[in-house]
């Protein structure tokens, strides 16, 4: 398969109410990549900085990602994120953001990606992700995720970007801030209005909706007792819908919600532990053994 | 079938960001019976005053809900309730509550009830729960209500009742009050272990959760953009499900299951119009429809 994600690779630093991790590989190409893994092979883009210990591309690479595209930015740090959750497991608190070398990031593509059908744009200026988009202009399927900043703050240069791409995957704070309206549904199409054929919204620990022109569904979380880190679910739920996407290589409206449902159910193994520790424990049966169990859970 | 429900019958004003309404029929009795009347006769036991219009009383009948257990109580007034909604129509504030006859409520089952096998025990005070149980003592199936009040402030008459009844249905906020833990699925799980059979935990517009000693699952609720007024759809789906329940007569975690689509696609409805007036236009074909698209929705 011929997947391509672009985005942040980090070093997170996440307060639990149980217990606290400092600067554990993260960021949102990482969890994307990862969970894309398991349905094929991944070709990231990213920057990091001298800070970056190799053990962690070397982990990546041992999952068939390819990270010819990571860029080491000398004399660069690497982009750190602190964050806090809240008894709920569901709100946070960043407490500290430090950009470093995302902050500058320009994403260049190798010349050995070029060829790349399924495009995944992790969260970032608008700007920047349209970049990516012409440098590959004949992407089967360029997919994108955003932010509430970039809606508040670079509002044109979004609406720009959802011109130009098929999907568009958000939360649902972030629908309701774009559509301006508190209903999710008419908030789902309201957005696709502007642009992309799909999107799908994102609702932790509540699942996901998808919209498009013909269709209107959700697809609640995968129910895990064990919810100990949901960092980079969201990535990760976008990972597992795109690495299946593009391991099946036809876009159909069942095969779009077969990619949903595989999405949910690597999100559900991700928030079991902190960083990629979980999803580091399990491979595509154990994926494919949940989603029977999410299949006969959702069918009366 | 033979179904019987005890809970509150009042007079609602609703304020919604769009449109204020006052004094319409509502309570959870009324929501859970015109519900539940889409699958056959439910008996109603509740009590209100001398200002009750009898027109309400006549559409109730109108669909086969014997209302025989209606007390009119002398010199009473009826139960009334203001409350106003968040633009996002899931949070809710609570303007003002006139108990009034319902404050008194000691309810009575009419001879007639007596051999009722399906029971549903809308919100009350759990003591008040407990001598509607010890009138019906070979109920098949006996499932109850609570709220947040009566876990703070009648905790062991709420832990009593736990223990004699099969089902408990509560929302999310209380399952987490009640369980003293902020996850759902172990919430559910414990408040399972205090003694109901099954736990079903609503949690609005994001659906429903199901716990038994064997399954957990979740089910999504249905994607509607026209949320009007969500008043009376938590006992609507409750009055979805035990009426689809009684209708069948078998309690088999197959018709469980059905039960809780068929209280998710009723309450779909309900919140789409102020009082029952959506509920009204509607018939069991309509109900079945769109259970048929809901199935479809949740299949991949």
């Amino acid at each position: 398969m011929s997947l391509l994600v672009v985005g942040s690779v980090a070093l997170d630093s996440v307060e639990t109410p149980q217990t606290t991790r400092d600067d554990v590989l993260g960021g949102s190409a990482v969890f994307f990549s990862y969970a894309a893994s398991y349905f094929g092979q991944v070709r990231l883009v990213g920057a990091v900085g001298e800070d970056w210990p190799a053990e962690h591309t070397e982990l990546l690479k041992s999952r068939n990602i390819d990270t010819t595209g990571l860029q080491v930015v000398a004399d660069g740090k690497t982009f750190r994120w602190r964050g806090k959750y809240a008894p709920n497991m569901n709100d946070r608190e960043t407490l500290e953001v430090h950009l470093n070398v995302f902050g500058e990031f320009q994403p260049v593509l190798p010349e050995s990606y070029r060829g790349c059908d399924y495009l995944f744009l992790a969260n970032g200026p608008p700007a920047v992700q349209r970049s990516v988009l012409e440098q590959l202009p004949q992407a089967k399927l360029k997919v994108a995720d955003t932010m509430d900043l970039w809606i508040s703050t670079q509002h044109d240069e979004l609406l720009d970007l959802l011109r130009r791409i098929d999907g568009l995957v958000m939360n649902d704070h972030e629908a309701k801030l774009l559509a301006d309206d508190e209903n999710l549904v008419r908030a789902g199409h309201t957005v696709r209005k502007m642009g992309p054929k799909f999107v799908v919204i994102k609702k932790g620990e509540h699942g996901a909706m998808f919209f498009s022109e013909n269709e209107t569904y959700v697809m609640p979380a995968f129910p895990t007792p064990q919810v100990v880190d949901p960092t980079g679910a969201g990535d990760s739920f976008a990972g597992g819908m795109m690495g299946y996407l593009a391991s099946r290589g036809e876009i159909t409206p069942k095969v779009l919600k077969e990619s949903l449902a595989y999405g949910t159910i690597v999100a559900s193994y991700n928030v079991e532990d902190f960083s990629l520790d979980r999803m580091r424990q399990i491979e595509r049966p154990d994926v494919d053994r949940r989603l029977g169990e999410y299949r006969q859970m959702l069918s009366f």
